[in-house]
């Protein structure tokens, strides 16, 4: 009989479904010495929340979430709110000598997130923030492959995360699906959202980051509020920018929400001495490689299905050539977790890992802001 | 609250698991007004069996399948085990008055389809057959497409179903992985296996199939079973067959699991005279599209990423740029099924269109065997 | 100082231009004993045929190409008039002596195709038959790894070559672009123009063909002449076969002009128990390629740009990345023919090469039209 | 009967020959009041020369480039030795009152090209620079699209020039090859032989660049010379550089010859409101395009195979399906500037738009060495 893992929820949107999912999911497909039971969720509106937990089994439902850091039938608790809640319940729930959990960005900036990083180590217990793409098969096995040595030195990282879904003036600021463009509540823009993610996967594949030039764009400055009233974007549209690894590569990093036809262009390169690899969240079953060892004659671009049982989580789920898709990942994540909490491992990426992701994000915005490079500073003091 | 569809399933194999999984997700991302409960399962090795409750929540478990067909608080067989049981138990299934679902190939021959259907059919109660791949969104797209009329006469339909697992001598015969290569069991080769999810996703498609003109394979007749005593192969390795629609256009199928590196390429191409399509689900959240009616310097295949609110089933799951996977079919085809129980529809594929599916399966090994054309006698009598 | 290797060619169309450009670039970039004279060429119509002598070089024209036969100042008759002209072309060119080489299909029928082989055999002198194809960088290099045994045993072969040209009912039968819809002219439909570059390729790569079972269409069999006057399509407009190889391994072929979206698909994949091949002429820079023997979890189909100085042909060419095209394949097998003649070599594929095609393709007529299985009559008697 | 147009052309490298094979090809494939005569060619090595001059057909070797400048039997200069001779060269042909064609980059720094401009300009004759790469029919055909209107405003533009060939340290500096690694030949690295060509066409599809900021690097420091004696590398392996235009979009240029896997990847993508499109020279004769304006169900990157007659200058060239190659550039670009020459227009790209282009490359180097934002000086004076 597995030990229980009892949850504490904030929030119940994207997220919170998508880790609901994942509590029920784990036990199904991964034997792990940890069972998580869904005790608690916490939101505002009670009326959603309670419908919400119904249809996901959660036990009870909190007005507050001071209730779920009180709670003595909770473990951990699992941030699910908006970015601009993660800093105080983050600090509570620490307080209170929980784990935690926290969805990505870690926080509205490097001062929070530093804060939060001594919080919860000040514990002792297990903390993750839910970089969820690292569990990717296709990306765990680009890490397998580094770590192999099959790239041999690295040269340049290239990565983009490209969407299209802010192009139209229409799209409003604020409301439950546009809390993103609001400064109060995201903190920043796609350097939070989407580029907090390329610099997790790079800091995992390729290493520190030592310097950075940013530039950041807004394109539509004005909009109106869910309600019609006029709304100042003070938030960025595009975060671009050019890093020096301490590896000696050089990399390139582009996030933006006016690529049209872009849906969800999460994609990286690594190019080595030996050999190169090239991921496309648009085509998560995939990671492309190209060996530079092979017959020169038969050498090429290869098109890896991360299908197989021999690649990363994929013997847990179905058969060869069978996918998995977007909420996979957070099974994965949690898998991992658990299976830390049960050896008395580390799992990553943790609070410290998401504090120099932080770092570097913020020192591409103040670079942007200041059209010099910058160097991200990542220490804790 | 929902009203309760008490399930029996027989078999806890992968089929099992997908179809466990279906009926525990099916209501957290549809609203339906029928709630599956995992009743009873029913398979022979009874210690395997528990364990495969306890992790899937079935409520208990039968030695035996009569029970389950026995049982009052049961409404619908769902049938996972291998293809030699499918008659006997949708034969007794239907007799005890259940609803009956049931995985594909439905049957071991033609005979046995007929008597299967006329049972279930005698009930007046709702039946399916698991061929789910009418519920990736991208095949449901393609068939969107067509009833639009964007593709105009229709002159050629192409399908593969290209595998390459059972190259190696030693892959053996009959056990839990590889009945499949087991004529007693499986009654025929790829062409039930794979063929039958070509033949059902085209006669969805493009109708009716007149004539048939087949090719089969053994490429390895003497292989060995799990406890290396020697079995002689008597199922096909290949099925590849010509054949004439209804709608006077040409078809090509093929299906083998001897086309080294295509792993799960069920793939098929549509051209009509206005536009052409085509499908891989080693892809299957892409659909392409050519439109011979856009400007001619711009026309072009076009990959639609399958994945917006706009898409078959997709509303359901993620946001745009998250695909879903290969189990998320069999939640699709699940929901689909209970949204027929709500609105007292027929929901196909039912035992009706998967005995045509077997009429044409049958007519190409026959076909193959006297080495002629054949037409397929999908009537019921 | 190069040998003179004097031409006359027979026809100014479409492929008297890819051959004049041919006999013009040869020696620019390949090094070779011989020197192709571009010395007179016949067609009816003088003044265009004077016109594109004067664009492409040549030093006289003819009216009639007995003219060329006769012509002491000429070694080499370049047949690329329609094909019910080669027949006695041929004959009459090597009744004098002259080497020939010819377009294909090669003939009406496989009788004139007999009686041809035998006549250009008897003159001890070399021949040529124009299967372009078998000269992109692409396909010969499949031919190498094949012979390098890099697919081992090989299973299936799967061709297509797939257009869309002819589906407007507007395209009309006979004159310059169209008279490969009329049956004097062409002698077949798509079986001529394209199934033989299929099975070429096909013989080629993976040998003989034993029995072939075919199914052919005419999807509009009324159109109109060039003058509006009605006109019977009496040539299949689809040419579709299943095939046995003399190694064992099952085939299918599809040729069509009705793939809307399809303009010059002319593609092959042949899957052996160590690896497997894909080609399609629409990116005829590449070639993919499946490894078996790579590690398990880095196995893929890559894709090998064929323009490296190791490639087949390439060397000769520009540098790596920068491809060539259509054309140069016309470059490429003149320049093998030439350094045939150098060093006394049979250079494939000759007329004896295209009987077998003309074989294969007669066979599936045949078999198309009695609806059983056929087998290729290849001898020369 | 068209004009003569006599060349006397400086170089027999690589790009020696691709302009003598432009030159032989163009009234071949193209209608146009002017004809190239090969009158002359002038290299230092004259055995090499004289063998490149029979191979290809010019009347004349002179061991001096002055010599061509001074003959009376010469119209046009065309440009094809290593970049540190183009603007002696230059200026003395255009004293000489000769038309000016110029390999690119046009010049060693910004000042030559300034000067080699205005000299050009002096003469009232037509002169062009060999950015061949907007002859790519793809890259007209991008060209066009845009001014059709059909991307609507543009947000981002984002080029890679991506190589591998200096990866191994054992490729030597200096030489016939690797000119490119000698900065006293080249004047810079990638910059000039990789970054030009995407910035000639970033300003030809998205118009002027404001701003730029780069990051150069230098991976190999110490080579050897074909000789064997050490050589300090001094110019940039990678130049990489955020761009303004004045459009207001943002831009991204890679350009590095150490991305293992990438042969010449030189590609661009432009999203704008209304549709974006993406051209990568390893496939040139694709374009994808998305867009917006179709069917929301159906939205997705289509392939656009640039090969039917209504695209730019396919018409001239095979039939649709059928593939042109890199050298074709070079006769398009050729036949547009014969047909300037005809009518008396302009024709670019240009000396002026040369010197713009090597404006922005120059800022992006010294905006790499300050470490700070610079904007382009693309005035004349």
């Amino acid at each position: 009989m597995p030990n229980e893992l009892r949850i504490g929820m904030v929030g119940y949107g994207f997220m919170g479904r998508a880790h609901s999912n994942a509590y029920h999911r784990v036990n199904q497909f991964f034997d792990t010495a940890y069972q998580p039971v869904l005790k608690a969720i916490a939101a505002r509106d009670q009326e959603k929340t309670k419908k919400f937990a119904d249809r996901w089994g959660w036990e009870r439902v909190e007005r507050n979430w001071h209730k779920l850091v009180e709670a003595a039938d909770i473990d951990a608790i699992d941030i699910c709110s908006p970015n601009n809640t993660h800093h105080e319940i983050a600090l509570a729930a620490a307080a209170a000598g929980k784990m935690v959990l926290c969805e990505k960005p870690l926080a509205m900036d490097l001062a929070q997130a530093r804060e939060m990083t001594r919080a919860v180590e000040k514990t002792g217990k297990p903390n993750m923030v839910w970089f969820n793409y690292r569990r990717v098969p296709a990306i765990s096995l680009a890490k397998q492959m580094i770590d192999e040595g099959r790239l041999g030195k690295v040269f340049h990282y290239r990565a983009t995360y490209l969407q299209d879904w802010t192009i139209s003036p229409k799209v409003p600021v604020g409301g439950a699906a546009t809390w993103r463009l609001e400064k109060d509540v995201a903190g920043a823009g796609v350097s939070g959202d989407l580029s907090t993610h390329n610099i997790d996967t790079a800091l995992w594949l390729n290493g520190p980051v030592r310097r950075v030039c940013g530039m950041t764009e807004i394109f539509i400055k004005d909009r109106k509020r869910p309600d019609g009233s006029p709304a100042r974007v003070e938030i960025e549209d595009v975060c671009t920018f050019l890093a020096r690894f301490a590896n000696g590569s050089n990399g390139t990093f582009e996030a933006t929400r006016y690529a049209r036809g872009r849906k969800n262009k999460n994609s990286f390169e690594v190019n080595g001495e030996k050999g190169s690899i090239y991921f496309d969240l648009e085509d998560m079953h995939q990671l492309q490689y190209f060996n530079h060892e092979d017959p020169t004659h038969l050498q090429g671009w290869r098109t890896i299905l991360v299908t197989g049982a021999e690649h990363p989580y994929m013997g847990n789920w179905w058969v060869p050539g069978c996918v998995i898709g977007y909420e996979h990942t957070f099974v994965n994540a949690l898998a991992d977790f658990l299976r830390g909490l049960e050896k008395g491992e580390r799992v990553r990426p943790d609070f410290r890992d998401a504090l120099e992701t932080q770092a570097v994000a913020e020192a591409v915005l103040e670079s942007a802001r200041a059209e010099k490079w910058m160097s991200p500073q990542a220490d804790l003091s």
